[in-house]
């Protein structure tokens, strides 16, 4: 029982062979610069790790590589294609259409291409690798696993802008967050963990080079923040997460800018990247602010702040807070961070231990002190296992 | 002692002579219609009215009727205008030269020049209403109190947006906020009712037309909801407040809209008209919402629930809570938005009484239990006060 996990960027596909019983994963690895030229890193068995370069026109081919890889020469894990189950497909945007993971029919296609407007970049990539691998591997399931899926049970007062409501009924503009496949394991993981069982109330923060935020009541996203894309919310590596709309025209009218060019720097040019002027890495932003460089003393305090104010919105939402969790790479290693977001909030029940918040460990942990009324838990996240997961459920019929 | 107060908008002019230290307000009234035909409405005395049409071509013409009125015919009230102390002129944007209120001299003028393209609608009618006192009242002396001042204690993490920092340095793109008199005369009858001294944290939320929450730790504002515009932060009557940079992008994609015509959008027809497509004033909101209106339900609901959450934040910006706020139209007059933003928050020590909520009164009041770890106080606001006052203190010397 081995699923095959497809993550298709526009220019570059990430990869997984992983068994969702055992959790043991067999493969993993990443083809970059498709369409340019074309490598393929892939890692397997003890730490094994291959790099093949090789020019990959198009995704088919990278695809046809990694399957080869997985079952030909010095990076091989399993005899043939045959012995995979299913192909699990991250899927980016899903809209209003897709509150949960679905078998790829036609009609899921066509689904996701309406939805292309609201994700221009990802759910082509999204869809073409879905359809390749129907290709390649004919009768073999697909299910596509949609990252604003789990945000689907947000309330409408939760999830709508203030805008004239006809933006929301003509064009779909609302608020659809992402992350969420990571946001539903960190917060389930931590609903076990917690000794409470109803009305758990758990803030997710999910701190990368992307970053969000969101409020799980009884397993039920109530709130998150980012929106229609993801450059709302906290603010991340390069983007710039919340800023007012005048300050977005503002801008424009003094720079000369397009709204395109505005968002371009919003989402890439923004974030500590901007603020610090050294790199979007905040491991980096925080040696420069050890050396005294003021600007990136600024963005780590701002990234910290942020968080902070989303925690305090979120336990007021939630009406208090049983588990706030930190996860992706900030969250899980990064002892300064949490301990800034933290600091004062022992008024909502939140009081971190300083020498378990220090202590380096990679599984999933209880940092708050033994008197806080709420647990702080440190989760490494672990996207493609809901992958791996869903799909193994739905091809099984288990999701029934 | 009576202090002329000034509020010039561009085409509207409101008034007020007080005597800032009884607080007896003489006469108010406000001149509309500017430029157009003209039309001047007069309070005075014992609820004495007094409207007259007559043309008023420019705000020259406005101020000098307003002159006669206070000082000759029906609506006098004082025998010349020697009987005025001072002059004291709201004042919208003073960025980062005001952080208190000034002496109008020659100076003055060309910063809040040189403020204009940041507040365009704003500041120019400001700067007329100085120049024609100054050219009316010779000698006279005017004092600016800027809506902006008492935010300027933000610290730099709370007010700068994570855009490239040279959006800051070169155009002063950062949060500067509004309504800083409200909050400022809020903040300080609250630290007044308040048994606690030192270490107060106290959450102003100035409720009406425009809305924004503030968050003041022992008299000084440590963040505020407006940004560089007031079109951020809370959703308000017709104003969308906050809302992704990739949702406005998108509108105006979808609609073909510039970003100037999206931001009238956002300014003039979003917030709760917007949403209940009703109207933008609350009360008939809430009258829709009891005859089962369900966008009118929405409207409600966003609203109060984009408070809650800001609250949540300001608490934990604040690392805790003194004293909870409501001013304004709303948050002075509707119960059912106080009940609604505050239910859930006791674990933030707030708590607020129902009976005390529903009781219709119109002085400062506290409406928490007595168990309640924090106050929830109702306070009316007073702008026009703090300019007399502080018009008062400057001329006087006394605020040195």
């Amino acid at each position: 029982m081995n699923i095959f996990i497809l993550n298709a960027g526009s220019s570059s596909l990430k990869y997984q062979l992983m068994n969702p019983i055992s959790k043991k994963v067999l493969a993993v690895g990443i083809c970059e610069r498709i369409g340019i030229d074309g490598v393929l890193k892939h890692e397997f068995g003890e730490d094994q790790k291959l790099k093949i370069d090789v020019s990959m026109p198009t995704h088919k081919e990278a695809i046809e590589l990694v399957l080869r890889t997985l079952t030909q020469g010095e990076g091989k894990v399993i005899d043939s294609i045959d012995d995979i189950e299913a192909i699990g497909h991250r899927a980016v945007h899903g809209g209003e259409e897709f509150a949960s993971s679905v078998i790829v029919t036609e009609k899921v296609i066509e689904a996701m291409k309406r939805l292309i407007p609201l994700a221009p970049l990802h759910n082509p990539a999204n869809i073409m690798g879905m359809e390749i691998c129907q290709e390649l591997m004919p009768g073999k399931p697909n299910v596509a696993v949609f990252d604003t899926a789990f945000h689907q049970t947000m309330p409408d007062y939760a999830y709508m802008y203030a805008l004239p409501f006809d933006q929301y009924t003509k064009h779909g503009i609302r608020k659809y967050g992402f992350h969420g496949t990571s946001h539903f394991f960190v917060s389930n993981e931590a609903r076990n963990m917690l000794d409470k069982k109803s009305n758990t109330r758990i803030i997710v923060c999910h701190l990368g080079n992307g970053s969000s935020v969101s409020a799980v009541l009884n397993g039920k996203c109530i709130d998150t923040s980012m929106g229609l894309t993801p450059v709302q919310g906290l603010m991340m590596g390069t983007r710039a997460g919340d800023v007012g709309a005048g300050a977005i025209s503002f801008m424009m009218s003094q720079e000369g800018l397009s709204i395109n060019e505005t968002l371009d720097i919003m989402n890439k040019k923004s974030g500590i990247l901007g603020i610090s002027g050294k790199s979007s890495d905040l491991r980096e932003v925080l040696e420069g602010m050890q050396e005294g460089n003021d600007r990136c003393r600024l963005a780590v305090e701002m990234v910290a702040y942020n968080i902070k104010k989303y925690v305090g919105s979120y336990v007021a939402a939630l009406d208090g807070v049983d588990a706030l969790c930190f996860t992706g790479g900030i969250g899980e290693n990064s002892a300064l961070i949490r301990e800034i977001v933290c600091a004062g909030l022992d008024g909502m029940g939140l009081i971190i231990d300083p020498t378990k918040n220090n202590k380096k460990r990679s599984n999933a942990r209880d940092i708050a002190t033994n008197s806080s009324a709420a647990r702080i838990f440190v989760i490494p996240t672990n996207e493609e296992f809901v992958i791996a997961n869903d799909t193994y459920k739905i091809v099984s019929g288990l999701d029934k």
